[in-house]
């Protein structure tokens, strides 16, 4: 299949500036800010944006290299396929977040509830609709049994 | 900022062999089943998928060629900034879907409630975990008159 090439739409500025420490969803992240600069090309797409309260962010995972088919979580003690877990390690590095949107002022976009690294690229951003993007699963998996410690564990070094 | 490049994963196989007619969303295509196919290399990152029932897939709108920073969405009747909009004419035209996860064998998912085109590249699948996805909206700008829409309107050749 043939590569697909795109182009950054913007840059994500949080308070993360290395990997440990960084929370490990937007969830365990409550209130800390950040903010997103369009590019100024772009930014004609941003009207009516500020009537949303939730955003979803797709991002280039710009600090991975390479990838592992299977990795321990950070929430788990054992290996797991990548495809079944959040983490970053992933062959097409795209990560996937939804933020709070606090303001847009010109091609600045004020956000909260931040999980990524600082100078992240930004690839897309939608509008979050719970209509369409809000689900009730019957199974979560191996997360059944670990998903409460996303409060408490952040990122190692295991990514580096 | 420097353009990134993706490798697909797999293939995403569904009845929708046209865009005029398909669902514009996952939550109106209901029980329409289709599959994906994941590249061999990529096979051993699907352990452990099976215990989830749900799925967030990102993929290539392959079909799209240019872009539009102004679209009126096929569920409203005046332009609105893309971003704050679903339709695939985006400058890095990124599909996000949350499906549910019937079966998996070998290399092959079969899926329901499909919203893409037979034949779209898949370029990275997550576990949809609920305490992580699933958030409470104070505002959806435009789509608070339209939202109910998305069950009887279907894609036209507009983006064609």
């Amino acid at each position: 299949m043939n590569d697909v090439v795109f182009t950054p739409i913007g840059v994500i500025h949080t308070p993360w500036t290395e990997m440990a420490g960084m929370p490990l969803q937007a969830v365990a992240a409550q209130g800390v800010t950040g903010t997103i600069t369009i590019a100024p090309e772009y930014a004609a797409g941003l009207r009516d944006l500020d009537g949303f309260s939730h955003l979803i962010l797709l991002y280039h995972l710009h600090q991975m290299t390479g990838h592992q088919l299977e990795v321990t979580p950070y929430l788990d003690t054992v290996t797991r396929g990548i495809f079944a877990t959040r983490s970053p390690k992933r062959p097409n590095p795209i990560g996937f977040s939804v933020v709070r949107l606090l303001s847009v002022a010109g091609e600045t976009l004020t956000i909260a509830d931040v999980d990524m690294l600082d100078g992240t690229p930004l690839l897309d951003l939608k509008p979050y609709v719970p209509a369409f993007d809000a689900h009730a699963t019957e199974r979560i998996g191996w997360f059944a049994t670990n998903v409460e410690k996303v409060h408490r564990v952040r990122a190692d070094e295991r990514f580096r």
